[in-house]
């Protein structure tokens, strides 16, 4: 791996464990491009995994979509990340956002909302995946099932307690390559 | 009838047919509950369909979701009668909305959220329908399924070509009624 | 006071002060317009706390907004308040918001469209204040200075520290007044 | 100017003059930085203003909020642009939002939020300013005065008529200066 290898920060929270699948298809698909993914619990989280979001190039928020908004325990986690918004410490690295509902709609585009408007305080740059969606293209099946564009949307409403569509996984695994794309584009 | 009931207008744009037909699920809900609703085509608005705005008690806004808003004949729409605005001529009647898109998501909130501000400069009380979602409670099949409680959302992604989901009509049906219930109990 | 007196709840977060003065500055005014007015502190929310926000005819919800939401320690409240959401417990109550930044925008609205979208999932019926604006209506001195219409906006952008500007607290008490007028024209 | 000349385009829609002065600040700004800037008023669009924006690495849109989001002429010219999503003809362009209103606030935050989700479903990649603003910077005499991120944000609240703050034009030419130098990082 060449020295410009993207870093590819994704703290998450997860209730139910649908978002961390996400969070995981993500890292693979950045992965194959030959970034480097850290995959951070913010439950969890160590001064260890600060500091690899202050030297990520690109960082990837997500947080399931609870009462219209990111679930609370990510709130926390944003408003800590905040106190590095007076020196924009974070500023121009490479933002997106993901999250997860029960519905196709599930006001999850309130919580994509959130998450780039915190990006922009914080002097990130937002990334989408750009994938049309499947009922437009057809073959596609199941990639951008919900038609979300700012960020990557999931839904449990059709799927075993616990588990993700197979095509919300699909297209985790297309954001993550398409974030390092443009990461090792922008770091050449 | 009594004097007391309620008027409710619904000004409408529909590009393909969707919203006119929620727009007539909507009114069908009211006039049962003993409301008299005047369905309002913009493309087509008189100076009549301007007087029955101006008298509604309520007004339901609705236009399918192009590109991330409102289709862009209903921003004109809307900016027509933002001419009320300094005079507050519309403040203090209940405002809700209704949208259609393709998909689940099809960034809808969007386009819910730009007509509640708009209602909010109007002066103007919002309400949307209340029904928790058919994933949520099985029995209720097809109501409110993409779970959107900001305003009214409808989908045709499984549909034929020009149809709605049947449980999007109820839905319709169900905030039609909800509108006409709060608009009494404010009117008395 | 009548039998009919409105029961309005004021939650709200305040990190430096502006918030909770803005609360009580709207409970002055909806109290004079003969409401009853119950302003809790979320930091110290009590069993009793929680029975007067089930049994309020109004609820209106204030937080400063912290990179681009309202305060974590809010979300966490909203979170806990969802509880109440399978049940719709809250549903048709009257709902509004306010929020206090450094800044003239701030990113405000995006707090009072997160808690506006929190209220419509509870099924409650939302209300912003209605004034102008005082640069449109230059007699207003210091009313809606910042121009906000979906809620309450209040800056410290030019006050001493903690305090907030006295037009924001003049529109404090009219929208406290706008809302118990709407709220006893409910429970007539 | 070497090959790698980062090619911005700006087509924004001005009622009173605001919005143009910021669009030409801008441009000035992101000149200075060696990109080649396009101007474009959307009122007088021609085929070639088109071909440039098809072939721009980055498009700044910017329209005066009116009614709670952009001037219904701006809508209808991003309706038009979405013609270009089905190919995404559009995608991995740089982009970003200016706009102008009365107040501070003035629901500018919409407006940029309706141009971010307009972006992310054409698949562009979307920069805001990143200045902190200048009441925590007081050196920074009138730098992002409003306090908003997301984009750019202009005020007439306090100027003569026609005329905008002359800090907004200052951070009009930052911002320029940003995006022409993100936009040569990633074509390098």
């Amino acid at each position: 791996m060449s020295k410009s290898a993207c870093i590819i920060a994704l703290p998450y929270y997860s209730g139910a464990g649908h978002t961390a699948q996400i969070a995981t298809a993500i890292a693979k698909g950045a992965d194959r491009q030959g970034a480097t993914s850290h995959i951070i619990d913010i439950e969890q989280i160590t001064a260890r995994d600060w500091a690899n979001l202050d030297r990520a190039d690109a960082i990837l928020f997500g947080a399931p979509t609870y009462m219209g908004s990111v679930a609370a325990a990510y709130a926390a986690f944003l408003e800590e990340a905040g106190g590095r918004w007076m020196d924009q410490t974070w500023a121009d690295k490479v933002a997106g956002g993901f999250t997860v509902a029960t519905f196709g709609s599930g006001d999850k585009l309130a919580t994509l909302q959130r998450l780039s408007v915190f990006a922009a305080q914080m002097g990130m740059i937002w990334v989408g995946p750009n994938d049309i969606g499947a009922p437009v293209f057809p073959a596609e099946a199941g990639i951008n099932a919900d038609g979300g564009w700012l960020g990557l949307m999931g839904s449990s409403i059709s799927t075993p307690r616990g588990a993700v569509r197979p095509g919300d996984l699909d297209t985790g695994q297309r954001f993550g390559a398409r974030v390092a794309r443009l990461c090792t584009r922008m770091s050449r």
